[in-house]
């Protein structure tokens, strides 16, 4: 899938924290979580409501294939709640997600849904008949500056293909998938990832993140602490609109919702290292699960009661700590990947420089 | 629309609480709010899936014509998250509505929000474009007991349908709509509605309660504190399945987000009442809004100020009972209006025996 | 301790649900779990500020001895946030509970703690020194229209006294310990408990309930159903204030932190059957712990990970119906354990007239 | 009082962000809000509990004298709810507070609420006999790495001198009032207080923050971005415990209480930026309220509706983006106002070096 190499922050001698990074630096070093993209890219010129231009996409995450027999436990934070975050109520209730986990702009949250509906069905063709129903876990972030939003493009079928093509590879950041049409401090966003290795008692446990990145105002934009926003001269966009950052974090320590909704809390705080400050019309939040112990649908007829392991919270900092480096690193990736755009009515969302940027990086301030 | 008289508790000579009931005493005496039912009701026999038989709908509801200018402010509470509010996470953050309402079944919230959104762009061109986007308000109860879920039958243009029928009179209340293939204590459940007049300080509001009833154990059911559930001998539905009771609650009072969160806390103490416990896979919640205080969609450009009168919180007292009230009787009304409908595989979902319950509840106990 | 019979439902011929009733039929039921009064009781005649009428007291919980070394799980529901209760933010950060936890009244809530940190600081000399502070669990109810509340005649003293003065007996219901100066429904209230053992997959559990009742207004009062409320003839007390109801769950079930405040919240239905409307003035609140898998101060140091067992969600609901059917019967006890108390300015709060009561509960309504 | 010149940010030639500082740069900026400390420090040498080491104090907050009568509408955010915020539930519900705030060490809340307390009642002496009862408004953080925490040094009386002392004019920062004995980054923190100017629609609005810093590992502290911590030589203190911080944020302008949770936790942001992680063991949290809109104790009998003038959600975002700078040079300046401080076994919390700063600032990275 990855045939572009893909941007570092040791590209540009920055790093995010103490802790060692994954072998992949990405969602997918949680080993069993799968990524996939649709990337829908065609047309220029005006906007021709229903025809394009079309710069968007979709983004699926699979926590696990067996997600219906065996949940993953999970927790949620809402930094701020402009936006649609379809099935969160049933994880800040639940403490789990039993579905998969796909990212696409607003109006597509429901043709999103749909695609995951099929997913479940063919997988498990007794829900909502002998089993129980369901509702599909979609965020979503507005890329109508550059995308022809009310066209919805992105399909239920495109929302399938993400799934089949969802892999434990490393996958591509930047403008692909749901990343494809978004804009972050006025310049080009979209899909970043990070991980990272954390130590506790002698175990090793990985913790990730993956997001989209559609949010703030340039003047605010930091890089490693330095004020790169206010001293870029990339021009803005034409068009100015308030997006979201939707985060999931992912990770194989043994911790439950409660605890993930907290650890959920944390990665937005590297979201705020980077300069941001969750405008009113942004929808900022973060869902967080962990592929350790396994819910299982209907527990074993032998008993009701489930086995679990659980991190005392007295270890949990170091989890905190990497969740928000993960996180400002997987925001600082997103725009590093990103291209230029140039999209409806030939408006262009330009990259973040990389050359104007080693040079902001190497001034005194 | 509505050629059935409803069947009112005081037919039973049963009555809940101390207020009076507005003319209709349904959701639509609160000025302006506007309800309309698709209703689908077809096939019989064994579930061929995607076939049928079809035992379900739609419901919507219109706080005002012009709710994206003029949203209404509002709030909600979740008792028991499960299931899907899309819409949701937007009203806590933001305390208003700016979309139609719709209730309908499970796999169907995505289309029932494609057909949202078709209402939301003919009505606002320039959405997504010019304009900001938006997210549907869509609520959900499994009705897959009766009904061929997976055919995801209720579509866009029903919700459209839905929509364009909606109007301030009386509506239907039972088995219709939405609520066409809902079973609540283990009888014919669906839409009830009813409404209260309170008089605060000289001025009478009006709050009233709209719900789809789809929930509950038998054993629980009491009607005006009777213990129904127990004494009646109607037989249960072969299957069972948990469901949900989700509430909409309208009033015109000049209340704000916080209030309208507390107030629809308090409908779901009506529910309690009839013997509702919140089991773990129901999704109980209401969201309650005002016609009060418009909230402009962008303020006047000479102020970035609303004057807005809003009731101070020593008075809400009579609200909050009213909506418990209002809330115990629309269930109950639900189950006094919905008749007997068998659904997919020839199971039957039994009404509520007139007869029968007159006989209960003129008993000593 | 407990020398006066308690009055229990049966004595009226009422019941509250399906499940069978622990030994006790009280809060001590719950093996380990320990309770203890305080009751101040003097003076009579004109209010003099800070020398009385006194009809206060303090009522402690200690949910297990070594409350500190090992910690019990907890929930929390907070039904209408009226009052205070200190260590709330705590419980629902830690989903924990690590000291005792006691009910007292509204201006005696700073003397309680101070009371709790000495008992604390008596059995952990090293807290705050050498390991962790802490804060005490302290919930209250207004008892100003019998008591002199100004006057703060509940100390720290007192509050040891109830700490050590607990025990696993069956204890004083009724206007006792913090229940002294109640009202609750216009009739004399105070503290009332109840337990009902549940079987789950083969297993029993106990789970019970202690609360102080001091809230609602006499037209609501439903006994088993039936409206006692507006039926009765004992006279009103001649001063109204809004009050407050506190609940205490406990059980033996192994749930974890986000059961226990699902559970907390089914237990506030129990207060809604009754005729509980949650004025605005009023604090009612639950709170709920397991003395299921203790939680270690600190995790042994061969492992990070507490090894749990919790039970599957899906075998909550006998759990969460016992809590709402435990909290109604010990909303009722309260009532018809507490004596008629007069208290400042002679003033009367009315027990509930049993005779009046079986009268009333055997009319055909 | 003030005798000594606060050190700000521009002594070092750093800033935090664009907007302008009221004339004071601190909370007493924001018209009629008073601030008034208490400083406890005596003693040395070892600890022997109940007599010191002493250092410790507490720091009142005054909205307005008249606030039982003329209620501040208010709003809260809890980042990680480690330790005790009383009165906080009653924020969350009513969305005001009606008490002085006062900030302290853990074990001393009790005592600070009864000093709240006692000022209630001289001034309304009626609370709790004709007139309501009240829960005061505390917020703590743990120093018993310096002081002598079990002493519970501070009492009734000194917060009633706090509350006396209480002015409009600039107060200390730094290592005072309930700030002498934190710690924060493992550097001598405690009070720190900073304001922002601005406009919106071309009215001006202030909006400050103060805070009590005790939070945070030495190695995430970051000024003006640059990662101070890890260049720091400075000893870090012999004994490390996890601390909190707790921010309080006023302003003047009209918003409401859902908006002031949302400035609340902006203000968290700030912190976010100076490397804060809010570990495990941190009790993170920020209590808004605006002077503006003032809500009567009992509304007008000719009305129950309050005349409020209510910002557009669509002009919140200056606010949000001050807030968070405000929190993050207050931050800072706690760190650059505290002096050294010897506390109990003559351990030392070093204060952050001034000229060390310079350097660093000055290097490339």
């Amino acid at each position: 899938l990855s045939k572009k190499r893909t941007i570092q922050p040791q590209d540009f001698d920055i790093q995010f924290g103490r802790f060692s990074k994954g072998p992949k630096n990405c969602l997918t070093d949680v080993t069993g979580v799968k990524v996939g993209h649709t990337t829908l890219n065609s047309g220029k010129g005006p906007l021709k409501v229903g025809h394009g231009p079309v710069r968007t996409g979709v983004t699926a995450i699979l926590p696990r294939e067996d997600i219906w027999q065996n949940k993953v436990a999970a927790g949620s934070y809402v930094m701020n709640g402009n936006g649609e975050a379809s099935g969160l109520m049933w994880i800040q209730e639940s403490g789990l997600i039993e579905t998969p986990i796909a990212l696409t702009n607003t109006l597509c949250v429901a043709n999103v849904q749909n695609g995951i509906i099929k997913w479940m069905l063919e997988k498990n063709p007794n829900l909502g008949i002998t089993d129980d129903s369901f509702s599909p876990v979609v965020m979503e972030c507005d890329d109508s500056t550059l995308n022809d939003l009310q066209g919805q493009h992105v399909s239920a079928e495109h929302t399938l293909l993400a799934l089949k093509n969802a892999s434990t590879d490393e996958f591509l950041q930047g403008a692909v998938g749901a990343g494809t049409g978004m804009i972050s401090y006025q310049l080009k966003g979209g899909i970043g990832s990070s991980s990272r290795i954390v130590s506790i008692n002698n175990e090793n446990y990985t913790i990730a993140v993956l997001l989209n990145s559609n949010h703030g105002h340039r003047h605010t934009l930091q890089i490693a602490g330095r004020p790169v926003g206010s001293q870029l001269k990339t021009p803005l966009p034409e068009r100015y609109k308030d997006g979201s950052i939707v985060v999931v974090v992912a990770t194989d320590a043994p911790v439950d919702s409660r605890q993930l909704s907290r650890i959920a809390k944390r990665a937005m705080l590297g979201v705020a290292r980077t300069g941001g400050i969750s405008y009113h019309s942004s929808g900022d939040l973060a869902i967080a699960f962990t592929t350790a112990n396994a819910i299982p649908h209907r527990p074993d007829e032998k008993s009701a009661l489930l086995n679990h392991k659980i991190l005392s919270d007295f270890y949990l900092d170091n989890l905190f700590e990497a969740a928000s480096d993960a996180c400002e690193e997987a925001l600082i990736k997103s725009l590093l990947n990103a291209e230029t755009v140039i999209g409806r009515d030939d408006m262009a969302a330009y990259a973040l420089p990389h050359e104007e940027l080693l040079k902001i990086l190497s001034r005194k301030n």
